[in-house]
């Protein structure tokens, strides 16, 4: 298979962007990309585009062709496809665009992300994530998205000894990294009491534990690394790009403390790239709730089952140490557009591989791991990317 | 990029399916694939699954590591993708699959398209269909699918002197089929009378000119040619996999008697598989409303545009003539369980090219052509599959 590129970023705020449409904020994201891959729209042959529920959010299906059309693409008849896979989706959509030209089968593509989540109040996004989960075994129960991670928190406590306080941390970190991110939903820093003391949503994990429902769109261009010179000084190849799922319902899981599809995808990813995880400078994890960030640490091989916690409550993944996390914010402050989220990670990683990250720019990276997650696990997506040199 | 050929298939009656939900639909198509290709699932790398809106319909989305799951194979973290292009999606998760084999980014693989439209209301299924065309310019404005593929039948009765009764054919030949498929969700034979004498839906289109809602679906196993006779006697090799996409509204295409996203797609099509449509001898085409036939078997290149309706009247596509349409009763007659109708197209033609079809046999075909579109057009799908010997 070819070697493939990352050739364009773009992204839009994330937020609660009323004043802009599902396809606005699709389009934006893709000629943002586009412009940045100084990557003419003729050379172009398909879109793949990542998206968790438009139908019951927007009254939309078929949205690959819509975003294609509204761009002014619909008369070129490119190949368009929407993929979904909860809130992995948009990482699902960069693996079909890597297939795509890895195999031969188109040269250039689009792989973006979008969701426009706050356009139905929060009681219908609520109930509308939690069909990520098994809507029949656990969903019409009553068990919300943030309820079952709250028990995998409850079992990560009582199990490794991890304290309210190790999960805040991970919060307070987010919004710190946040406040350096113009994009991000959320830019004000947080403290520990404010995290501890915030409304509780479900035990023990509160309001500031969770990401917040966003708005947003996140586009990448993807051509053959060969090719890559002729449009970017920087191409940043995709070592590696692989897909694990598991059980929908929790109650099938071997354990609760680990997600073995983000092992799994993560093992598969570093033998794909010959890389370890000690090679890994800069990396955008699954932080939908704050312990999915601990479980996303151990599971993806930067910390040993169990450790996460003090780990983040130590400070350890801030700029200037050894690995930085979710240098964007990650869903807790950058905010969390579902479809878009595994797109707008590679963003990050492109910016911080590139050198381009400003503020947050963590020093010398040159290999990023990108890990979006879906519902409660059932799927992982693990990417490795490269800067070449 | 490697042959791929398909080894096994799979399909559940199409219908209105009360006793059985979704994901039991899903598990018997694929392990019915299985069997039929006697591939151990410790051989399989992923899953493909066609769906159009399981998330309006039956409160579910993350659907394909869900199918998984519930097959048992949780526990294996293969791959697992949705893909959705309105009625669409089951060929692109044909096409999704094509392209991983193909890669060699897997070797076998399982692609199944399922929905469950009938457990709903028909007026909300028909605002969720009504989804998959452009809900902000069409659907809000009362502009249901079949009001649109209305304006297109008046278009083409003036442009090309196509008459109500050259459409009502359409219907009359799709129930003649359809009862020849024990699977089919219609099996009774109609006559021209009844569909020119049902209460009008869209004039000109009455009840019989437009496909059910049904439920069920359908599955098939991808494998390397290379390997595939170590499966079957019979592999039927995918020539060709094409993806085309159009402007999302009506309003904004060239013309109104046209599908560009077939045209194109077929196009691409005959070329990749160095074939020309007099080589194809059993076609399964989108007949979604009478004068979506119309439009495929001018715009796919079989007969000259505008003529395709006295072709039907005539009599020309049923068993042995030069080319047989929709022998499984297509969409009118065996059923539109909306993300299953691709996969199911390319099972029929397996069933076809291998000489299983029975009673609705046709003698001699070497070439089949599947063509699957989205919404009004906006997507088109094409697949060439040709019996290897």
């Amino acid at each position: 298979m070819r070697e493939v590129a990352i050739l364009g970023i773009g992204q839009t705020k994330f937020g609660e962007l009323w004043d802009r449409s599902f396809r606005e904020i699709g389009i934006e994201a893709g000629f943002q990309a586009l412009v940045d891959a100084k990557l003419g729209s003729g050379d172009l042959g398909a879109l793949y585009l990542g998206n968790m529920a438009s139908g019951s959010l927007i009254a939309q299906e078929h949205i690959a062709p819509l975003i294609l059309d509204y761009s002014g693409l619909g008369g070129r008849h490119l190949e368009a496809m929407r993929v979904e896979a909860g809130s992995a989706s948009g990482a699902l959509a960069l693996h079909s665009g890597w297939l795509a030209v890895a195999s031969g089968a188109h040269d250039f593509v689009v792989v973006g992300g979008a969701e426009k989540l706050t356009d139905v109040p929060d009681v219908v996004a609520n109930r509308i994530i939690g069909s990520t989960a098994d809507h029949e075994w656990e969903e019409v129960f009553g068990a919300t998205l943030p309820a079952l991670w709250a028990m995998m928190a409850r079992r990560h406590m009582n199990d490794f000894g991890t304290t309210r306080s190790d999960l805040a941390s991970v919060a307070v970190h987010a919004h710190e990294m946040g406040s350096k991110n113009p994009n991000a939903h959320y830019r004000n820093r947080i403290n520990l009491d404010a995290v501890l003391n915030a409304p509780p949503v479900a035990e023990p994990l509160g309001l500031l534990d969770c990401a917040p429902f966003s708005d947003g769109a996140a586009a990448v261009v993807l051509g053959p690394l060969e090719r890559a010179r002729k449009f970017t000084d920087t191409p940043i190849r995709i070592a590696a790009s692989q897909v694990a799922c598991d059980t929908m319902a929790l109650q099938h899981r071997r354990e609760l403390t680990t997600l073995d599809s983000t092992v799994v995808a993560a093992k598969r990813a570093f033998a794909q790239a010959r890389r370890a995880p000690a090679d890994v400078r800069v990396a955008e994890i699954h932080d939908a709730y704050t312990i999915s960030a601990l479980l996303a640490m151990e599971d993806l091989g930067f910390v040993a089952k169990g450790t996460a916690g003090p780990a983040f409550a130590e400070g350890l993944y801030g700029l200037g140490g050894k690995l930085t996390v979710n240098s964007s914010g990650g869903l807790k402050a950058q905010g969390r557009p579902f479809g878009a989220v595994g797109v707008a990670q590679a963003v990050e990683l492109v910016r911080q591989l590139r050198g381009e990250a400003g503020e947050r720019q963590v020093q010398g990276a040159t290999v990023g791991l990108a890990h979006d997650v879906g519902g409660t696990g059932a799927t992982s997506v693990v990417h490795l990317l490269e800067r070449v040199n």
